[in-house]
């Protein structure tokens, strides 16, 4: 860690200096100093010193380069969705606010892309494509921020179709920590002309540059949409299901696992009458012919598996009744304990272990007797389990860490991932020796160095320890 | 540029250190050095003072760390097949040949990937997949290596509907300039564990790393291939009905274009019987009745914009014969000027430009009287041009500088890129300053100094100006 002379003063005087230019747009409010702190799971609240709200990337260039001024830790903020701890302050400093950053300067319909700033939702953007025939296809559930999304490298349901943020983010204009301005590539849909810093930006959770404009590709919306669900005796035959799916080349556009788990604890939320074992919810898009074609393949996979009936529609209201379960599926297993709090987790292998994987993980659940619904981005090799935790007791919690971290060192055995998409902010730092080795973590530290040499853009986060 | 005391002495030393553990397998012959060096376009031909035949990462990584010890610049070889000298040695040095490093280490048919080392062509691994119902998608039409295709972040026919090595490497494996080795990422499909150094070293072109091993994604061979040719009026009346092909969610597998130049080419070449128009031909890939589906939808679309009949087929042998234009595009451009050689150079634009940009220039290579064949991978917006130059004629030679830079501003001011798929190397490094401004430039070039801060892996290429 790279030493900071009394890191208060300074912050107090890269404060005082910000005042100047944004006059009330930086607050030191403790409410909004909370807001912009992580707290959707069990770590701590870790407040900045100050919140400030940018409108321009030339204004967080004036930001940084006054942070930097001053030795100040910047935290760039778009929704503070993720569960990782991404937006807490350990060393204090300033959370720049971008969400008032929300226009949609161009849809290009014709390329197929459009360019937006860091605080357009995912849903405003797709809110106002609705009448071009496009829409952006990454959902990671949360209507996240689409600067927050890159940031974090996020996915979601449609990412076997339609990939991650990784695959969606043609271009990224970024704030570096010299408060440079880059713009990383330009709008052709390829380039072999340098370095991608792109997707070196991607996913590098605010510690390379604050993402202040981003090039965004559109998918066609889909002229036919089937969808359905469908039961499996276990796990395992759900997921074989899947791999014979994809090998299949059915080009499935979601396809989630609930875990019985899920699946008991929707039916008594909702009242849906669900078979009580492991379903697989599917989503197929392409012209009607092509969809109705997809869905039939797929019942005749899940039979030759054990699975079915496969209860599918292409009609929109019917469609939505038989993916209810998926939706429902946040609250209700949130109802499976009241007043405890969900901690979500996930990982990520490679398909063929995935039921591997998932059985050892709910073998352990039951040999722990935690209440864990688990469900799963399947398509990827992707799930995510959400133990239910008393907070009141530190025994528990304590099982549960070792749950989790049982959980990723076998994702890590198997090949896998210690996560798939929720990223590692400060929780899953740990994990990153074991994943990578210690050659591939110092080539990503000297990166890290080497653009952001005095660590003041999110630092205690992804590859920094130090905090 | 990094100061080296007596480049020469020092390499001798590296030569002489090699020879103790490569034995006969480092080489100073002539011959050997001379096709080891670029030789295919105009740029002159830089021979690099050894080539050292490596046979493992270990190897490498030995290799690596004498060079280094030895300020003895290294030149990451695969088959040679890049165009713009990204072999070329222009300080001397040694050329590591990886060749012989031609394992497929394994094939994860349920997880749809395989472990290939760099030697590994495209063909040997396909031929290889034959029996799976897998196969590896990115074409770019020479037969080249999967280690240097991934260093050139290389693209082709395909991409369209497959992407580019930037989508179908999973992880690599490679030898940093200090010795050290990194696997970038394990094998699940997604991960957003940390900075994504897969993508960092696809493209980089052997400047930050040697690439050892590669995990690439394999895709289902598609059970039907529909396939045909089309005629057009104008460029611009084919560039339109691609748009709409895109636009309309048709999931085209290739779609090309050929200019007129091109299609009189190989009608004279071939005897096929062709229009003399600009010609697109096209694949579809999916089940038998989707195949058919999108090529009668396509049939449809080129009508509407002037073009057709749409000539296509699903059996194998009448495929071929429809695409024959396309496979003997090259010779019979070749035969357009005999003792010419021929330039190819490469640009792409957002696709709404790509009929401007292709317009402009042919109107240029008209003006210049040019003999320069246009085809395009033009549903991502990539075209290629062919000047046939005599290289006898210095005057020539400038006029085809100017038309070739020209082109390359065009296409930055349409917002693309300098090149789409053949790389920067030695010859595209002016035009980067241009397309991605100093800041940008300044950051590739700090990550260089990061990972290369003797400037010793292929230095002269990319980001370097030094040489």
């Amino acid at each position: 860690m790279t030493s900071r002379p009394s890191p208060s003063t300074d912050i107090a005087q890269a404060i005082e200096a910000l005042r100047q230019i944004l006059g009330k747009r930086i607050t030191t409010s403790a409410a909004v100093r909370e807001q912009h702190a992580s707290q959707l799971t069990w770590l701590p609240t870790q407040m900045p010193n100050a919140v400030a709200f940018a409108e321009s990337t030339e204004e967080v260039a004036e930001i940084v380069k006054i942070c930097a001024a001053h030795a100040t830790p910047m935290i760039a903020f778009g929704t503070g969705t993720a569960f990782e701890g991404h937006v807490n302050a350990p060393a204090g400093g300033i959370s720049i606010d971008l969400s008032r950053m929300n226009r949609i300067i161009a849809v290009n319909a014709e390329d197929m892309d459009c360019v937006v700033q860091p605080g357009v939702t995912r849903q405003m953007l797709n809110s106002h494509l609705r009448h071009t025939g496009l829409f952006f296809p990454v959902d990671p559930g949360a209507d996240a921020s689409l600067g927050g999304m890159a940031a974090t490298r996020a996915s979601g349901t449609n990412a076997v179709r339609y990939g991650t943020m990784r695959d969606n983010v043609v271009a990224l204009t970024a704030v570096l920590p010299n408060g440079g301005i880059v713009r990383t590539a330009r709008r052709a849909r390829k380039s072999s002309a340098g370095y991608d810093l792109t997707r070196l930006l991607v996913g590098s959770e605010g510690t390379l540059g604050i993402i202040t404009e981003l090039v965004l590709r559109l998918s066609p919306l889909p002229e036919a949409v089937a969808g359905g669900i469908c039961p499996f005796p276990t796990v395992r035959s759900a997921c074989d299901a899947v791999i014979a799916a994809i090998q299949s080349a059915i080009p499935v556009a979601r396809i989630e696992l609930l875990d019985e788990v899920t699946a008991g604890a929707v039916e008594a939320y909702s009242g849906l009458n669900l078979a009580k074992t492991p379903l697989l919810l599917l989503e197929f898009h392409g012209s009607p012919q092509s969809v109705a074609e997809q869905s039939e393949r797929f019942g005749e996979i899940a039979e030759a598996f054990g699975g079915g009936p496969f209860a599918w529609s292409d009609k929109t209201e019917e469609r939505a009744k038989l993916w209810q379960a998926r939706h429902d599926a946040y609250w209700a297993c949130l109802a499976l304990r009241p007043g405890a709090r969900p901690i979500p987790t996930d990982v990520c292998v490679p398909i063929a272990r995935l039921a591997d994987c998932v059985e050892e993980t709910k073998r352990e659940i039951t040999e722990l007797g935690l209440i864990a619904p688990l469900v799963g981005h399947v398509g990827d090799g992707n799930f995510h389990v959400q133990p239910m935790v008393d907070m009141s007791n530190p025994a528990e919690i304590d099982i549960v860490r070792g749950f989790i971290e049982r959980m990723v060192e076998r994702a890590i055995r198997m090949d896998g991932t210690c996560t798939g998409e929720h990223g590692v902010g400060q929780e899953k730092r740990k994990y990153l020796d074991l994943e990578h080795g210690p050659q591939t973590l110092a080539m990503m530290r000297s990166i890290k160095r080497a653009i952001d040499p005095n660590n003041l853009m999110n630092p205690g986060k992804l590859v920094d320890n130090s905090l």
